[in-house]
């Protein structure tokens, strides 16, 4: 069967977590940029409610992150991401749930947008945004820092899991605001898993073949569609 | 082992898949409702981010739905709600994410709070969240339809998985919105989804032990802490 293929944009943080995923298992696959097309017809087909990435895997199309990445670890050669052990389990699909609903949502869409993605496009931040989602982010490196307490190099132990790199995107992009970088240093468990995280052969693979930073053209939309108001 | 334990409130959409697919799947379990402390020490304990359903298995504590309703079918006896072929549990996954990200936000969070939740409790609905959501109510539901394009019984075709239990509390508190009964009504496959999933034994077995509806107390809080505006 071809090589499997994502569809999205680079900067995206849920794209990364397959690519890191594809990338850790050493996966060949393709990568197409829907940055030009971004809400229009062609991407709509591929995921009706307009979110990335998509997976196409000869005729199987899949979307939501959740989904590729299990669909990934379990289709492909290459070491497993999920843990056999039932309660392991559990805590992954734990971790993958809280990415979804409480750490993206604060530290990414709250404060990385406001304080990068929106600046970049030449759009002023919204101090409320980011102050709503301060206390929420403290919250949340909290937990990981709680839950690193094991003393174990990964989220559930010993073992490198979907969780892991289920988290690593947003705490790169929350790691380029002025508030990442003075909260960070308060939790030093989180700081050495992130720093072992950013040193994975995946990671400096992937980041190595990432085009320059550039603005996320297509986000001037989020400003209107989908912006927090507080 | 003791049975598991669900924590939550009564009316909550989530804690209604995890006791659907226990009962379905007829593991005795016990409920605990969190109502008089949600947000209190106690609540927090169990989920450090304020929400429900948490499950307790013995001395294992889990919480967010998807790991709860992974565990549940994947450790206790009674029908699977998984599918063995890694496709279909991919399309399951999707679903869960999907349920999560697009059709709870809008169906319940956006809707059913402003017209059933909020007014309960005398507080005017905001017409701007409604009209925002409904939207994007319809291409969910749009997406029901095509998908139970394939003429089988649930989402993902012969068998019923977790993907009919995530979505069913959604459509159920929808209906109970003058939104839901104008809207239903133009999608008939979903209509009989729908119809079938309500007249599941398990279905029946749970709203027949569900307590006379009563205004959600401490959903006073979320019109201050995490109504949306636009």
């Amino acid at each position: 069967m071809a090589d499997p293929i994502v569809y999205g944009f680079p900067r995206s943080t849920f794209v990364n977590i397959v690519r890191l995923i594809l990338t850790h298992k050493d996966v060949p696959y393709g990568f197409h940029n829907l940055e030009p097309v971004m809400g229009q017809r062609e991407h709509l087909a591929l995921h009706p409610f307009n979110r990335v990435p998509i997976l196409r895997h000869g005729d199987f199309i899949v979307y939501e992150t959740s989904a590729i990445a299990s669909y990934v670890d379990e289709t492909f050669e290459g070491p497993k991401l999920t843990p056999h052990d039932v309660r392991a389990r559990a805590r992954m699909n734990q971790w993958i749930s809280a990415v979804n609903a409480y750490y993206y949502p604060y530290m990414i869409h709250h404060v990385t947008h406001e304080r990068v993605v929106f600046p970049e496009l030449g759009i002023a931040s919204d101090e409320k945004v980011v102050a709503h989602a301060l206390p929420k982010v403290e919250l949340a490196l909290g937990m990981v820092e709680r839950e690193l307490e094991h003393g174990e190099n990964y989220l559930l132990g010993s073992e490198l899991s979907i969780a892991d790199f289920y988290l690593l995107p947003s705490t790169f992009a929350f790691s380029l605001t002025e508030e990442g970088r003075a909260m960070y240093p308060k939790y030093p468990s989180f700081c050495r898993w992130r720093e072992r995280m950013e040193n994975l052969p995946a990671t400096l693979k992937l980041r190595a073949i990432m085009p320059p930073r550039e603005p996320i053209l297509h986000a001037r939309e989020w400003a209107k569609s989908h912006r927090p108001k507080y």
